[in-house]
Protein backbone atom coordinates (compact mmCIF):
# COMPACT_ATOMS: atom_id res chain seq x y z
CA UNK A 1 0.00 0.00 0.00
CA UNK A 2 1.23 3.31 -0.76
CA UNK A 3 -0.32 6.17 0.64
CA UNK A 4 -0.15 9.86 -1.10
CA UNK A 5 0.06 12.98 0.97
CA UNK A 6 0.02 16.62 0.11
CA UNK A 7 1.81 19.43 1.26
CA UNK A 8 1.72 23.45 -0.37
CA UNK A 9 5.05 24.72 0.23
CA UNK A 10 5.32 27.51 2.20
CA UNK A 11 7.46 30.64 1.87
CA UNK A 12 8.82 30.17 4.98
CA UNK A 13 10.60 26.54 3.70
CA UNK A 14 12.28 28.09 0.66
CA UNK A 15 15.74 29.43 1.35
CA UNK A 16 17.64 32.07 -1.02
CA UNK A 17 18.58 29.78 -3.92
CA UNK A 18 15.11 29.91 -4.56
CA UNK A 19 14.09 26.09 -4.03
CA UNK A 20 12.64 24.76 -0.68
CA UNK A 21 15.32 24.24 1.84
CA UNK A 22 16.28 20.67 1.99
CA UNK A 23 15.65 19.96 5.97
CA UNK A 24 12.17 20.15 4.93
CA UNK A 25 12.00 17.28 3.29
CA UNK A 26 12.66 15.37 6.50
CA UNK A 27 9.48 17.15 7.69
CA UNK A 28 7.21 16.26 4.47
CA UNK A 29 8.48 12.53 5.06
CA UNK A 30 7.13 13.42 8.43
CA UNK A 31 3.66 14.49 6.94
CA UNK A 32 3.71 11.51 4.96
CA UNK A 33 3.71 9.04 7.81
CA UNK A 34 0.98 10.58 9.55
CA UNK A 35 -1.07 9.72 6.82
CA UNK A 36 0.16 6.80 5.98
CA UNK A 37 -0.85 5.71 9.83
CA UNK A 38 -4.16 7.67 9.26
CA UNK A 39 -5.59 6.06 6.53
CA UNK A 40 -4.64 2.44 7.75
CA UNK A 41 -7.06 3.18 10.96
CA UNK A 42 -5.04 4.81 13.63
CA UNK A 43 -3.39 8.65 14.12
CA UNK A 44 0.24 8.73 15.76
CA UNK A 45 -1.51 10.46 18.76
CA UNK A 46 -3.68 7.67 19.44
CA UNK A 47 -0.56 5.43 19.80
CA UNK A 48 1.61 8.13 22.02
CA UNK A 49 -1.93 8.64 24.10
CA UNK A 50 -1.29 5.03 24.38
CA UNK A 51 2.73 5.20 25.22
CA UNK A 52 3.87 3.63 22.35
CA UNK A 53 6.23 6.16 20.48
CA UNK A 54 8.70 5.69 17.34
CA UNK A 55 11.29 8.43 17.50
CA UNK A 56 13.68 8.39 14.50
CA UNK A 57 16.69 5.84 14.42
CA UNK A 58 18.07 6.94 11.00
CA UNK A 59 16.64 9.37 7.89
CA UNK A 60 17.96 9.79 4.59
CA UNK A 61 16.75 11.72 1.51
CA UNK A 62 18.12 11.69 -1.97
CA UNK A 63 17.20 14.82 -3.94
CA UNK A 64 16.36 15.03 -7.75
CA UNK A 65 14.87 18.33 -8.40
CA UNK A 66 13.88 20.83 -6.24
CA UNK A 67 10.31 21.74 -5.13
CA UNK A 68 9.45 25.34 -5.55
CA UNK A 69 7.69 28.16 -3.91
CA UNK A 70 3.45 27.16 -3.76
CA UNK A 71 3.93 23.69 -5.72
CA UNK A 72 1.93 21.14 -4.62
CA UNK A 73 3.97 18.71 -3.39
CA UNK A 74 3.10 14.61 -3.27
CA UNK A 75 4.62 12.59 -0.66
CA UNK A 76 3.90 9.04 -1.71
CA UNK A 77 4.84 7.20 1.53
CA UNK A 78 4.88 3.22 2.18
CA UNK A 79 5.95 0.78 4.60
CA UNK A 80 9.33 -1.25 3.57
CA UNK A 81 9.89 -3.60 6.98
CA UNK A 82 8.47 -4.08 10.01
CA UNK A 83 11.12 -6.17 12.28
CA UNK A 84 11.58 -6.34 16.61
CA UNK A 85 11.52 -3.16 17.71
CA UNK A 86 12.23 -1.74 13.63
CA UNK A 87 9.66 0.33 11.48
CA UNK A 88 11.04 1.02 8.17
CA UNK A 89 9.21 3.54 5.56
CA UNK A 90 9.84 4.79 2.18
CA UNK A 91 9.24 7.90 0.53
CA UNK A 92 8.75 9.40 -3.10
CA UNK A 93 8.04 13.04 -3.24
CA UNK A 94 6.76 14.45 -6.17
CA UNK A 95 5.77 17.62 -7.93
CA UNK A 96 2.05 17.73 -9.24
CA UNK A 97 3.11 16.66 -12.70
CA UNK A 98 4.75 13.82 -11.53
CA UNK A 99 8.45 14.89 -11.51
CA UNK A 100 10.31 13.45 -8.72
CA UNK A 101 11.74 15.65 -6.30
CA UNK A 102 13.30 13.19 -3.75
CA UNK A 103 13.78 9.54 -2.35
CA UNK A 104 13.35 9.14 1.15
CA UNK A 105 13.78 6.32 4.14
CA UNK A 106 13.49 6.78 7.54
CA UNK A 107 13.81 4.17 9.98
CA UNK A 108 12.02 4.29 13.31
CA UNK A 109 12.21 2.26 17.12
CA UNK A 110 9.05 1.26 19.03
CA UNK A 111 9.80 2.77 22.34
CA UNK A 112 7.58 3.31 24.87
CA UNK A 113 7.27 6.24 27.59
CA UNK A 114 10.34 5.95 29.09
CA UNK A 115 12.51 5.12 25.63
CA UNK A 116 12.63 1.25 25.93
CA UNK A 117 12.25 -1.34 23.29
CA UNK A 118 8.71 -2.42 23.11
CA UNK A 119 6.39 -4.87 20.72
CA UNK A 120 3.94 -3.48 18.76
CA UNK A 121 0.67 -4.36 21.07
CA UNK A 122 -1.94 -6.12 17.69
CA UNK A 123 -3.64 -2.98 17.75
CA UNK A 124 -1.31 -1.15 15.77
CA UNK A 125 0.73 -4.53 14.52
CA UNK A 126 -2.35 -5.39 12.69
CA UNK A 127 -2.99 -2.59 10.14
CA UNK A 128 0.79 -2.12 10.01
CA UNK A 129 1.18 -5.44 9.07
CA UNK A 130 -1.91 -5.06 6.19
CA UNK A 131 -0.33 -1.82 4.94
CA UNK A 132 2.97 -4.12 4.61
CA UNK A 133 1.60 -6.58 2.39
CA UNK A 134 -1.34 -4.36 0.84
CA UNK B 1 20.60 45.85 32.12
CA UNK B 2 20.15 45.33 28.21
CA UNK B 3 21.97 41.88 27.50
CA UNK B 4 23.63 41.53 24.12
CA UNK B 5 23.25 37.65 22.24
CA UNK B 6 24.36 36.70 19.01
CA UNK B 7 23.31 34.61 16.01
CA UNK B 8 24.95 33.98 12.70
CA UNK B 9 22.11 33.78 10.12
CA UNK B 10 21.69 30.46 8.96
CA UNK B 11 20.69 29.25 5.41
CA UNK B 12 17.91 27.53 6.55
CA UNK B 13 17.07 30.80 7.75
CA UNK B 14 16.99 32.62 4.64
CA UNK B 15 13.68 32.73 1.70
CA UNK B 16 13.46 33.20 -1.62
CA UNK B 17 13.83 36.91 -1.20
CA UNK B 18 17.32 36.05 -0.26
CA UNK B 19 16.79 37.84 2.97
CA UNK B 20 16.26 36.07 6.43
CA UNK B 21 12.24 34.97 6.42
CA UNK B 22 10.23 37.03 9.26
CA UNK B 23 9.25 34.39 11.92
CA UNK B 24 13.08 33.53 12.55
CA UNK B 25 13.18 36.46 14.43
CA UNK B 26 10.37 35.81 16.79
CA UNK B 27 12.80 32.56 17.53
CA UNK B 28 16.00 34.61 17.54
CA UNK B 29 13.36 36.68 20.68
CA UNK B 30 13.27 33.58 22.52
CA UNK B 31 17.20 33.26 21.97
CA UNK B 32 18.00 36.69 23.46
CA UNK B 33 15.44 36.34 26.14
CA UNK B 34 17.05 32.75 27.67
CA UNK B 35 20.55 34.59 27.38
CA UNK B 36 19.16 37.56 28.71
CA UNK B 37 17.98 34.97 31.57
CA UNK B 38 21.57 33.44 32.19
CA UNK B 39 23.44 36.62 32.54
CA UNK B 40 20.89 37.19 35.17
CA UNK B 41 22.17 34.40 37.62
CA UNK B 42 19.69 31.20 36.26
CA UNK B 43 18.54 29.19 32.70
CA UNK B 44 14.80 28.84 31.37
CA UNK B 45 15.52 25.05 31.91
CA UNK B 46 15.85 25.44 35.04
CA UNK B 47 13.19 27.47 35.64
CA UNK B 48 11.75 24.74 33.73
CA UNK B 49 12.65 22.03 36.09
CA UNK B 50 11.14 24.37 39.00
CA UNK B 51 8.11 23.51 37.87
CA UNK B 52 7.96 27.78 36.24
CA UNK B 53 6.73 28.39 32.52
CA UNK B 54 7.02 31.44 30.63
CA UNK B 55 4.47 30.42 27.54
CA UNK B 56 4.16 33.51 25.33
CA UNK B 57 0.92 35.34 25.75
CA UNK B 58 1.71 38.25 22.71
CA UNK B 59 4.64 39.16 20.41
CA UNK B 60 5.53 41.70 18.40
CA UNK B 61 7.92 42.53 15.36
CA UNK B 62 8.41 46.06 13.71
CA UNK B 63 11.18 44.92 10.47
CA UNK B 64 13.55 48.35 9.63
CA UNK B 65 15.94 46.15 7.43
CA UNK B 66 16.81 42.67 6.17
CA UNK B 67 19.23 40.46 8.20
CA UNK B 68 21.38 38.71 5.31
CA UNK B 69 22.85 35.01 5.22
CA UNK B 70 25.61 34.55 7.42
CA UNK B 71 25.43 37.93 8.72
CA UNK B 72 26.33 38.10 12.64
CA UNK B 73 22.72 39.28 13.84
CA UNK B 74 22.69 41.20 17.58
CA UNK B 75 20.10 40.68 19.89
CA UNK B 76 19.73 43.53 22.53
CA UNK B 77 17.13 42.04 25.26
CA UNK B 78 15.38 44.25 28.28
CA UNK B 79 12.97 43.41 30.58
CA UNK B 80 10.05 46.42 30.11
CA UNK B 81 7.92 45.51 33.07
CA UNK B 82 7.20 43.05 35.88
CA UNK B 83 3.91 43.11 37.10
CA UNK B 84 1.64 40.05 38.75
CA UNK B 85 1.97 37.00 36.21
CA UNK B 86 3.72 39.34 33.68
CA UNK B 87 6.73 39.60 32.21
CA UNK B 88 7.40 42.10 29.44
CA UNK B 89 10.16 41.77 27.46
CA UNK B 90 11.28 44.20 24.76
CA UNK B 91 14.43 43.35 21.70
CA UNK B 92 16.34 45.46 19.56
CA UNK B 93 17.97 43.51 16.51
CA UNK B 94 20.85 44.55 15.03
CA UNK B 95 23.26 43.85 12.05
CA UNK B 96 26.93 43.90 13.31
CA UNK B 97 27.47 47.35 12.02
CA UNK B 98 24.95 48.31 14.04
CA UNK B 99 21.80 48.83 11.44
CA UNK B 100 18.34 48.09 13.16
CA UNK B 101 16.72 45.38 11.42
CA UNK B 102 13.74 44.71 14.24
CA UNK B 103 12.14 46.10 17.14
CA UNK B 104 10.64 43.60 19.14
CA UNK B 105 8.02 42.93 21.85
CA UNK B 106 6.99 39.95 24.09
CA UNK B 107 4.62 39.22 26.51
CA UNK B 108 4.62 36.17 29.34
CA UNK B 109 2.50 34.86 31.67
CA UNK B 110 4.30 32.94 34.85
CA UNK B 111 2.59 29.89 34.51
CA UNK B 112 2.92 26.07 36.79
CA UNK B 113 2.71 22.43 35.40
CA UNK B 114 -0.85 22.89 34.98
CA UNK B 115 -1.05 26.46 33.29
CA UNK B 116 -2.07 28.18 36.01
CA UNK B 117 -1.29 31.26 36.74
CA UNK B 118 1.47 31.62 39.62
CA UNK B 119 3.73 34.58 41.13
CA UNK B 120 7.47 33.95 40.64
CA UNK B 121 9.10 32.49 43.72
CA UNK B 122 11.98 34.96 44.85
CA UNK B 123 14.55 32.81 43.99
CA UNK B 124 13.80 34.35 40.67
CA UNK B 125 11.80 37.54 41.52
CA UNK B 126 14.77 39.25 43.09
CA UNK B 127 17.28 38.84 39.56
CA UNK B 128 13.98 39.69 37.59
CA UNK B 129 13.98 43.02 39.73
CA UNK B 130 18.01 43.59 39.75
CA UNK B 131 17.45 43.15 35.79
CA UNK B 132 14.86 46.06 36.07
CA UNK B 133 16.12 48.09 37.64
CA UNK B 134 19.53 47.78 36.52
CA UNK C 1 -14.66 38.69 3.15
CA UNK C 2 -13.18 36.32 5.26
CA UNK C 3 -11.07 33.43 3.71
CA UNK C 4 -10.31 30.02 5.62
CA UNK C 5 -7.52 27.79 5.61
CA UNK C 6 -6.66 25.17 7.03
CA UNK C 7 -3.55 23.12 8.41
CA UNK C 8 -2.60 20.26 10.11
CA UNK C 9 0.07 20.68 13.17
CA UNK C 10 3.31 18.63 12.23
CA UNK C 11 5.02 17.35 14.96
CA UNK C 12 7.90 19.34 14.39
CA UNK C 13 5.95 22.51 15.07
CA UNK C 14 5.67 21.29 18.57
CA UNK C 15 7.75 21.83 21.66
CA UNK C 16 8.18 20.43 25.08
CA UNK C 17 5.89 22.14 26.53
CA UNK C 18 3.43 19.78 24.41
CA UNK C 19 2.11 22.52 22.19
CA UNK C 20 2.97 24.61 19.07
CA UNK C 21 6.07 26.63 19.52
CA UNK C 22 5.07 29.70 19.00
CA UNK C 23 6.49 31.11 16.28
CA UNK C 24 4.98 28.73 13.52
CA UNK C 25 1.67 30.46 13.76
CA UNK C 26 3.13 33.67 12.67
CA UNK C 27 4.31 30.87 9.44
CA UNK C 28 0.12 29.77 9.67
CA UNK C 29 -0.21 33.36 8.94
CA UNK C 30 1.32 33.33 5.94
CA UNK C 31 -0.54 30.38 4.42
CA UNK C 32 -3.81 32.03 5.18
CA UNK C 33 -3.00 34.99 3.67
CA UNK C 34 -1.80 33.73 0.41
CA UNK C 35 -4.92 31.10 0.44
CA UNK C 36 -6.56 34.78 0.77
CA UNK C 37 -5.33 35.87 -2.48
CA UNK C 38 -5.84 32.83 -4.35
CA UNK C 39 -9.11 33.04 -3.29
CA UNK C 40 -9.51 36.42 -4.67
CA UNK C 41 -8.65 35.10 -7.63
CA UNK C 42 -4.06 35.27 -8.37
CA UNK C 43 -1.23 34.12 -6.48
CA UNK C 44 1.41 35.61 -4.27
CA UNK C 45 3.89 33.82 -6.93
CA UNK C 46 2.39 35.24 -9.97
CA UNK C 47 2.58 38.90 -7.70
CA UNK C 48 6.48 38.14 -7.69
CA UNK C 49 6.89 37.38 -11.48
CA UNK C 50 5.17 40.64 -11.68
CA UNK C 51 7.75 41.59 -9.89
CA UNK C 52 5.95 43.14 -6.34
CA UNK C 53 6.53 41.78 -3.71
CA UNK C 54 4.70 42.59 -0.29
CA UNK C 55 7.48 41.70 2.67
CA UNK C 56 6.50 42.04 6.41
CA UNK C 57 6.83 45.01 7.56
CA UNK C 58 5.02 44.75 11.33
CA UNK C 59 3.75 41.46 12.74
CA UNK C 60 1.91 40.48 15.71
CA UNK C 61 0.11 37.62 17.64
CA UNK C 62 -2.15 37.58 20.74
CA UNK C 63 -2.44 33.62 21.59
CA UNK C 64 -5.17 32.58 24.05
CA UNK C 65 -5.07 28.87 23.86
CA UNK C 66 -2.69 26.07 22.76
CA UNK C 67 -2.57 24.05 19.30
CA UNK C 68 -1.87 20.95 19.78
CA UNK C 69 -0.03 18.62 17.41
CA UNK C 70 -2.30 16.64 14.86
CA UNK C 71 -5.03 19.67 15.39
CA UNK C 72 -6.45 20.74 11.98
CA UNK C 73 -6.08 24.85 12.37
CA UNK C 74 -8.62 27.12 10.84
CA UNK C 75 -6.87 30.59 9.79
CA UNK C 76 -9.28 33.27 9.21
CA UNK C 77 -7.70 35.75 7.10
CA UNK C 78 -9.26 39.19 6.18
CA UNK C 79 -7.83 42.37 4.29
CA UNK C 80 -8.30 45.26 7.01
CA UNK C 81 -6.36 48.01 5.13
CA UNK C 82 -5.08 48.91 2.10
CA UNK C 83 -3.90 52.52 1.54
CA UNK C 84 -0.98 53.88 -0.41
CA UNK C 85 2.04 51.68 -0.16
CA UNK C 86 0.59 49.62 2.78
CA UNK C 87 -1.58 46.19 3.14
CA UNK C 88 -3.15 45.32 6.46
CA UNK C 89 -3.78 41.51 7.31
CA UNK C 90 -5.93 40.03 10.13
CA UNK C 91 -6.03 36.80 11.49
CA UNK C 92 -8.02 34.85 13.68
CA UNK C 93 -6.88 30.35 14.40
CA UNK C 94 -8.97 28.68 15.83
CA UNK C 95 -8.93 24.89 16.85
CA UNK C 96 -11.73 23.14 14.63
CA UNK C 97 -14.20 23.00 17.60
CA UNK C 98 -14.33 27.02 17.17
CA UNK C 99 -11.74 27.50 19.71
CA UNK C 100 -9.91 30.89 19.62
CA UNK C 101 -6.16 29.99 19.04
CA UNK C 102 -4.61 33.09 18.60
CA UNK C 103 -5.12 36.74 16.47
CA UNK C 104 -3.03 37.95 14.54
CA UNK C 105 -1.96 41.21 12.17
CA UNK C 106 0.20 41.60 9.89
CA UNK C 107 1.11 44.88 7.94
CA UNK C 108 2.80 44.67 4.35
CA UNK C 109 4.75 47.42 2.03
CA UNK C 110 4.22 46.83 -1.71
CA UNK C 111 7.66 47.19 -3.37
CA UNK C 112 9.64 46.09 -6.68
CA UNK C 113 12.13 43.75 -7.48
CA UNK C 114 14.60 46.84 -5.81
CA UNK C 115 12.58 47.05 -2.46
CA UNK C 116 11.36 50.77 -3.45
CA UNK C 117 7.53 51.36 -2.91
CA UNK C 118 5.21 51.06 -5.61
CA UNK C 119 1.57 51.59 -5.86
CA UNK C 120 -0.36 48.11 -6.78
CA UNK C 121 -1.40 47.98 -10.26
CA UNK C 122 -5.21 47.44 -10.98
CA UNK C 123 -4.44 43.58 -11.89
CA UNK C 124 -3.97 43.31 -8.35
CA UNK C 125 -5.63 46.45 -6.87
CA UNK C 126 -9.30 45.45 -7.91
CA UNK C 127 -9.26 42.14 -6.62
CA UNK C 128 -7.31 43.46 -3.22
CA UNK C 129 -10.37 46.22 -2.92
CA UNK C 130 -13.13 43.61 -3.25
CA UNK C 131 -11.67 41.35 -1.02
CA UNK C 132 -11.92 44.93 1.23
CA UNK C 133 -15.72 45.55 0.46
CA UNK C 134 -16.64 42.16 0.98
CA UNK D 1 40.70 18.21 9.63
CA UNK D 2 37.99 18.11 11.54
CA UNK D 3 36.48 21.52 12.19
CA UNK D 4 34.03 21.99 15.74
CA UNK D 5 31.64 24.55 15.49
CA UNK D 6 29.15 24.77 18.59
CA UNK D 7 25.44 25.49 18.72
CA UNK D 8 23.09 25.49 21.63
CA UNK D 9 19.73 24.06 21.45
CA UNK D 10 16.52 26.36 20.86
CA UNK D 11 13.10 25.65 22.73
CA UNK D 12 12.06 26.21 19.04
CA UNK D 13 13.65 23.27 18.42
CA UNK D 14 12.11 20.43 20.42
CA UNK D 15 9.40 18.75 19.95
CA UNK D 16 6.80 17.45 22.23
CA UNK D 17 8.95 14.02 23.07
CA UNK D 18 11.01 16.49 24.98
CA UNK D 19 13.70 16.33 22.81
CA UNK D 20 15.24 18.02 19.62
CA UNK D 21 13.17 17.29 16.67
CA UNK D 22 14.80 15.10 14.10
CA UNK D 23 15.03 17.73 11.08
CA UNK D 24 17.44 20.19 13.20
CA UNK D 25 19.90 17.95 13.00
CA UNK D 26 19.89 18.36 9.21
CA UNK D 27 20.57 22.83 9.80
CA UNK D 28 23.22 21.90 12.06
CA UNK D 29 24.60 19.92 9.96
CA UNK D 30 24.58 22.91 7.54
CA UNK D 31 25.99 24.77 10.39
CA UNK D 32 28.94 22.49 10.72
CA UNK D 33 30.35 22.26 7.07
CA UNK D 34 29.62 26.46 6.39
CA UNK D 35 32.10 26.77 9.77
CA UNK D 36 34.41 24.60 8.25
CA UNK D 37 34.26 26.21 4.99
CA UNK D 38 35.28 29.74 7.23
CA UNK D 39 38.06 27.86 9.04
CA UNK D 40 39.80 26.40 5.79
CA UNK D 41 39.83 30.29 4.30
CA UNK D 42 36.42 31.75 2.98
CA UNK D 43 33.16 31.78 3.41
CA UNK D 44 29.77 30.29 1.43
CA UNK D 45 28.59 33.78 1.03
CA UNK D 46 31.50 34.05 -1.23
CA UNK D 47 31.30 31.02 -2.93
CA UNK D 48 27.49 32.37 -3.93
CA UNK D 49 29.05 35.64 -4.90
CA UNK D 50 31.06 33.62 -7.16
CA UNK D 51 28.22 32.42 -8.69
CA UNK D 52 29.21 28.93 -6.97
CA UNK D 53 26.56 26.96 -5.29
CA UNK D 54 26.56 23.73 -3.33
CA UNK D 55 23.17 22.00 -3.24
CA UNK D 56 22.45 18.65 -1.34
CA UNK D 57 22.52 15.90 -3.54
CA UNK D 58 22.12 13.08 -0.83
CA UNK D 59 21.65 13.72 2.87
CA UNK D 60 21.72 10.64 6.07
CA UNK D 61 22.01 10.82 9.73
CA UNK D 62 21.85 8.23 12.02
CA UNK D 63 20.36 8.92 15.43
CA UNK D 64 22.13 7.86 18.87
CA UNK D 65 20.90 9.95 21.29
CA UNK D 66 18.75 12.99 22.16
CA UNK D 67 19.72 16.46 22.05
CA UNK D 68 17.92 18.45 24.73
CA UNK D 69 17.08 21.75 25.19
CA UNK D 70 19.69 24.53 26.32
CA UNK D 71 22.65 21.54 25.59
CA UNK D 72 25.67 22.84 23.68
CA UNK D 73 25.77 21.07 20.88
CA UNK D 74 29.08 20.16 19.21
CA UNK D 75 29.32 19.64 15.26
CA UNK D 76 32.33 17.93 14.38
CA UNK D 77 32.66 18.04 10.38
CA UNK D 78 35.33 16.77 7.85
CA UNK D 79 35.59 16.59 4.49
CA UNK D 80 34.80 12.71 3.50
CA UNK D 81 35.68 13.17 -0.29
CA UNK D 82 36.29 15.60 -3.24
CA UNK D 83 36.06 14.12 -6.64
CA UNK D 84 34.66 15.55 -9.74
CA UNK D 85 31.44 17.63 -8.98
CA UNK D 86 30.77 16.06 -6.05
CA UNK D 87 31.50 17.30 -2.53
CA UNK D 88 31.21 14.81 0.56
CA UNK D 89 30.92 15.74 4.23
CA UNK D 90 30.68 13.46 7.43
CA UNK D 91 29.51 14.54 10.11
CA UNK D 92 29.48 13.60 14.16
CA UNK D 93 27.04 15.97 16.63
CA UNK D 94 27.69 15.45 20.27
CA UNK D 95 26.66 16.67 23.76
CA UNK D 96 29.08 18.58 25.51
CA UNK D 97 30.26 15.48 27.64
CA UNK D 98 31.02 13.41 24.06
CA UNK D 99 27.99 11.81 24.20
CA UNK D 100 27.69 10.77 20.41
CA UNK D 101 24.06 11.93 19.37
CA UNK D 102 24.23 11.69 15.56
CA UNK D 103 26.36 10.67 12.69
CA UNK D 104 25.90 12.31 9.39
CA UNK D 105 26.48 12.75 5.54
CA UNK D 106 25.94 15.22 2.87
CA UNK D 107 26.73 14.89 -0.32
CA UNK D 108 26.68 18.28 -2.59
CA UNK D 109 26.84 19.01 -6.27
CA UNK D 110 28.79 21.75 -7.75
CA UNK D 111 27.29 24.48 -9.74
CA UNK D 112 27.04 27.74 -11.27
CA UNK D 113 24.06 29.90 -11.18
CA UNK D 114 21.77 27.83 -13.90
CA UNK D 115 22.56 25.07 -11.75
CA UNK D 116 25.01 23.08 -14.29
CA UNK D 117 27.59 20.86 -13.17
CA UNK D 118 31.28 22.60 -12.60
CA UNK D 119 34.24 22.72 -11.94
CA UNK D 120 35.61 24.12 -8.46
CA UNK D 121 38.07 26.85 -9.23
CA UNK D 122 41.71 26.73 -8.01
CA UNK D 123 40.53 29.57 -5.57
CA UNK D 124 38.30 27.18 -4.00
CA UNK D 125 40.03 23.65 -4.83
CA UNK D 126 43.34 24.54 -3.24
CA UNK D 127 41.86 24.45 0.37
CA UNK D 128 38.89 21.86 0.13
CA UNK D 129 42.29 19.92 -0.83
CA UNK D 130 43.78 20.88 2.00
CA UNK D 131 41.40 20.30 4.57
CA UNK D 132 40.92 16.74 2.84
CA UNK D 133 44.97 15.97 3.36
CA UNK D 134 45.14 17.68 6.52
Amino acid sequence: MVHEARVRVRYAETDQMGVVYHSNYVIWMEVGRVELLRAIGFTYKEMESDGIHLPVAEVKCRFKASALYDDQVVIRTRMLNLRGFLIHFGYDILREDGTLLAEGESVHIVVNRDMQKMSLPDKYMVPFRKAMGG
